[in-house]
């Protein structure tokens, strides 16, 4: 533990400082000062290609933003264990009073891969990690089964699943069904794909995805 | 759910469009191609005043990112729950191999802020959020004990332990201590200040935070 | 005792007659016949690295400077004692009807860093400094058990702790209670880092220690 | 106590940033590091115009510096009182190993008038001040009987009996007595005169105040 703190990471704080934090300092200040009053919250993937806050180019207090492998929502159940996206989730709605919560899933997800893999009898390494994929086992499996896609296809069609699964989730929380259909809340889901830089969002009545108009 | 996707998203992925992708479609091709394979991990919080990539910079595939509340990682502890700060340690280091992981907390923190309010008495709404937040609770307890610390100093207090803690719990994973003592992996903590846009990174030795030479 | 006066000081009285005195004659002149007329007064420590004049590029005239190890204020407790400190405040105050009174501590203070290690059970030789200590050793006490804190997040704590402290002892002076009461007198904190050259200036309603906006 | 900080002090501070600070910051992060090593202590008066740092034309680590009123040391006395000057001395001596005490009175002294002013029965207001004068009431006595002497001739006689009694009682206190006979300390007296900017320095022999050749 006594290494070197990364010096790409402060090389490109630098960058921040001289760029970005010079031309919005008052921003930072005043976001400090009265507290973030972010509008939106975004569950996403880890990957480090399809970070929120690049692809939406959101400024500082746009965005709360959960993020853990392939974008998953677990349903509701409060028990004894810890809960850190439901955590966040819980965060985001009473405390923040977010008014939309985006589910954004990408292309060549790695959790997904995983899931896909272990349906096809090829579990990756890791206890956690396939715990954690148990949640879209079902889908994955199912997903898995129909040879009539390729794999590629297999891929996608289990990326777009699991974010109408997250937001069939969301709904299972009480305090986001209540706000949902009290109009005071709005759930959406959106796709990246890495190699085009597409961007499609989900359309909420069908979960059909297409490319919104620009 | 028949919203409209949020106007202010459209509006910023078509300045990323137009403006970052179309300067790295190239890189953004390759990274599709051939996978991620960011060298690091960050642990950061979900606050919408504090993301990783704006403030170290950083773009498409350099850094790993799991954002919980309040950047906490749980000690290690393999049951029958999900666990989605597990799944995303053991992912980057199992399959993306990472070579650092910053855990990275903030001022201002709200989870910070709930767990000091817990331990004086005034616990936060929501039920999730409460047992997330016992992962703090001694410490909270300690900190929020010393009432010769302003509140303010006693949140910055506490936002720094937190880090220390975090990191102390990931070397209760099996995986990471045998790759932190084995050379192949290296720990690091750092702290935003919102207000004045400071990163303080922590020194591994003494666990205290120091603002790094520029 | 017939040793030669240093040199060094010697050269820096030279360098004084021929910069700042040759182009401030006429205010020396002035000062000296009409008497000094501060307006402020700065009780600081000893330490060679923290000087009032230097930190505030105050010129001759500007300051009335009292000057003790750890810039301690002790309660007001007249008695058959001599009270440097206590006589310098009251010159002050009474004399010099001074509008301001700044407690400046400063970062790596070997006086609070005493303290600590004395209610680490490592008091530092000396009967005088250790009698004088006393005057923080309930405070320094409750920082140095709070082991969460790193050794040098202590010495920070208390560092402040102790500019609080010493704003509060001002308090118990029937003399300077009176005039903050009545609006001629105003008490500030401040604290300097040493090292990166940053003044942080005390809230006075919170106590904290914040940087100003320059 | 919600007053703002006083304005000259942060304008004075913002000069200082951008002035020597930013020309020695080397300077102070060494300091900051490695300590303070001064050779040299001064013990000085409060007075606004006669700063030490200002009149030596010091930089950061040079002079530890105790001020306090009329530049008084009293006779060694460990009691049960806290005694700042005695603190500081024994902090010098023992813990900094100074290898030079300098005393330095000025001329216009409010403490040295205030001390005539009571031997001619006017005592200034003011009972910390009054006990702290008592120090030199003896031979301020004697110098305001002597009636061929102008009341001004008094006021620089005083301050320099002061400045040798204070050098006088430094012997009393047995770890300085010892470091001076071992050749490893030795004790200076200076004047300075606030109109004329003249500094005069003690022969330790005669005990006379001369000009120093520059």
């Amino acid at each position: 533990m006594t290494q070197q703190f990364p010096p790409f990471l402060i090389e490109g704080y630098r960058n921040f400082m001289s760029g970005r934090y010079a031309t919005e300092s008052q921003r930072y200040r005043k976001l400090a000062d009265e507290g973030q009053k972010p509008t939106t919250m975004v569950i996403a993937c880890c990957d480090s290609r399809a970070a929120p806050e690049t692809i939406f180019d959101a400024g500082p207090g746009q965005l709360f933003v959960l993020r853990n492998v392939a974008n998953l929502v677990p349903p509701f159940g409060p028990d004894a264990a810890y809960h850190g996206t439901s955590s966040a989730i819980e965060f985001a709605i009473i405390h923040l009073k977010v008014e939309n919560i985006v589910v954004m899933g990408h292309g060549r997800c790695g959790g997904i891969a995983g899931a896909l893999a272990t349906a096809a009898g090829h579990a990756p390494e890791g206890a956690f990690i396939g715990k954690w994929l148990t949640m879209i086992e079902e889908v994955a499996g199912k997903v898995e089964a129909n040879s009539l896609l390729t794999s590629s296809e297999q891929q996608t069609a289990l990326e777009r699943i699991v974010i109408r699964q997250s937001i069939g989730n969301l709904m299972t929380f009480p305090f986001v069904k209540e706000r949902v259909e009290a109009g005071a809340l709005s759930l959406h889901g959106a796709w990246f794909d890495i190699s085009s830089g597409e961007l499609w969002t989900m359309n909420g009545e069908s979960g059909d995805f297409m490319r919104p108009e620009l």
